[in-house]
């Protein structure tokens, strides 16, 4: 009889549970149609000339992609004036964070820190590598005590995350915050990495004036992570990056499987790139669907964060019933919105911006709830 | 100044060389045209219903995948009649292996087994996982002695790696000789895992009668890999998947990155699973032009081994000059095959089956090149 058996620390991650596909919600529930605002995707879809780039390349399917993603690398470098020795790029900027704890921390041995709650990948991928994972919790009002985040770093420690706006406040630290973090951690623990994730950062309302990476200063023990997942509208092909000290990005290139950014991710971000109009048109209706949201709820008594990404952290008015009551009433009008146990904030609420049609329908659907006593029941 | 560097095991990794695309070639050597025959892509393209599936799905570009991908776990559980909780995809077979040995063998601790040449994932991602990677030599012949393979394990090994048909001979042992190896590998380590890659599988001229996994007697200890980059040509956006023992299928899932698999590699890869047209012409299209290049090159006074894969592995003539020079005397020509440096098979050549033009192109060239004396000069 067979005695195999996963790791310790592989059996005691949780047991995963697939997410309903908008199909079987349909189904589910009736809907002819379904709205989701739930995943932090773009409202406006995906860049017309990225769609244009994968349906030409269909025919090159069978063909492996070119390693090292030579043209993606130049073109990102360029984009943000780097040299092109910073950048890595990975399937999704998860495969990127996985990489990069497992490159710079040992089993049993090394820890990494970062705030809770946040971006759930970090903790998980340090888990999975036998890293010893040390939280600090955010403030009340969900903005950072870099402080107390210092204050976990020893020199066991190899890795610090940030996330900036953050997931799922959208608070946005000042940039100059962020380099004397850098620089703090330096002289306490010189081998130790800041990774500034940036995946929401040009939804910012002044994103040169909140981007350390858009300022040029990069300090040596910082990463920083950007994603084609949100304002390039390709989450479903899988298309990350990141700009790394140069010694670092020759070793995440050694390390990383060789053909991991599939062929349509790399033609259709490189399409993606070239599409100014687009990607004009979603920075505005982000910003523009942001104020809508955050206007509308507040006008519903719902508490709401200040939010510099794409979307909205928001509570439900007092004697306003569950926010998993709220949550049910709205998809059961066919809105999807994100529900936030899993960062155990039972009462909060996410909210993606979507489309003006799609925010005017969630805020009629939020009226409705909040003056129904449906809610109150759940 | 920081002082952030990579673990040792990552430093040692070799440096990375991205490989040329066809059109840096076309460029480099001035060519209108080449042909490709170095990567055992599908010589027939990617399966039409696939390509027509992927332009489909163009606009969905923007939503994330579902994760879990229930649908092409039922359609795999189908295919070979096995159960669904079975059934593990990831980003390419790559990422299967690597998290394999991630979630079986800790650093430093344990060992895994392979054979010298093989598939340099399995020994790469063994070091990135700082796991010991012991190596036993293939027989003269490229055949498997299976037990000099099993003299390498011992307590402190969790994963034995076979590729069947092998990569790059094309040996395929039979498959009592691998059921075998699994009832005796569970005698002496039942805690071990048999890695069965049967990447070529289906290239093979009497699939049902070379695989275990057709055969339906699935040994507890076995996992078996297969991949829609070869038979199906979606090489290009990297689907991979294995038959598991259930728990370590469930295991699988818990620690798979939520999104690996993009969401053109489900839609692609469920269209091709009913595109038993293109299925069935790739497979005769490889039988006949394997039989066409190893009666080619044979009569040419080449070397050729036996292959049951879409590649034949073969040797010049004796005084025909070097692997090398004949390489670069059919790159010269527009043809790319695989030198076999990196399988420590310096006087090898690897060919893949091309389409019946290709095939002709290809012994043409050769022809010519080793009537000439350019080959001896190299």
């Amino acid at each position: 009889m067979s005695e195999i058996s996963a790791l310790p620390r592989i059996r005691e991650l949780d047991a995963y549970v697939p997410g309903l596909s908008i199909a079987e919600i349909q189904q589910k529930y009736g809907l002819s149609q379904v709205i989701k605002m739930a995943s932090n995707e773009n409202p406006l879809g995906a860049s017309p000339l990225a769609q244009e780039a994968a349906r030409r390349h269909a025919p090159s399917l069978f063909r492996y992609p070119q390693g090292g993603n030579p043209r993606l690398v130049r073109a990102l470098a360029d984009l943000h004036a780097v040299d092109s020795r910073r950048v890595a790029v990975g399937n999704g900027s998860d495969e990127i964070i996985d990489l990069l704890i497992r490159m710079l921390a040992e089993p049993g041995k090394h820890s990494l820190a970062c705030f809770e709650p946040c971006f759930s990948i970090y903790p998980i991928q340090g888990r999975i590598a036998g890293v010893k994972v040390r939280r600090c919790p955010l403030e009340k009002d969900f903005s950072f005590d870099f402080d107390a985040l210092l204050r976990l770093v020893d020199q066991s420690t190899r890795l610090v995350f940030v996330t900036t706006p953050d997931n799922p406040s959208g608070y946005c630290p000042p940039r100059g915050a962020v380099a004397d973090l850098a620089g703090r951690l330096a002289d306490i623990a010189p081998d130790c990495l800041l990774v500034v994730d940036e995946a929401y950062m040009d939804f910012a309302e002044d994103e040169a004036g909140a981007s350390l990476l858009a300022s040029g200063a990069l300090p040596d023990n910082a990463v920083f992570l950007r994603t084609f997942s949100k304002s390039w509208g390709l989450a479903g092909l899988r298309l990350g990056y990141g700009v790394l000290p140069p010694a670092l990005a020759e070793y995440f290139w050694r390390a990383r499987l060789p053909f991991s950014v599939n062929i349509l991710a790399e033609e259709a971000g490189l399409a993606a790139l070239a599409d100014t109009a687009f990607r004009r048109a979603t920075l505005d209706a982000v910003r523009r669907g942001r104020a809508t949201l955050r206007d509308g709820l507040t006008a519903l008594g719902c508490t709401v964060w200040p939010s510099a990404a794409n979307f909205l952290l928001f509570r439900l008015p007092p004697d306003a019933g569950s926010a998993k009551g709220c949550f049910e009433a709205l998809l059961r009008r066919g809105i999807i919105i994100r529900p936030l146990n899993s960062y155990n904030l039972p009462e909060h609420l996410r909210v993606s911006v979507g489309d003006a049609g799609e925010n005017a329908a969630f805020l009629a659907a939020m009226r409705e709830i909040l003056a129904a006593p449906e809610a109150r029941r759940a």
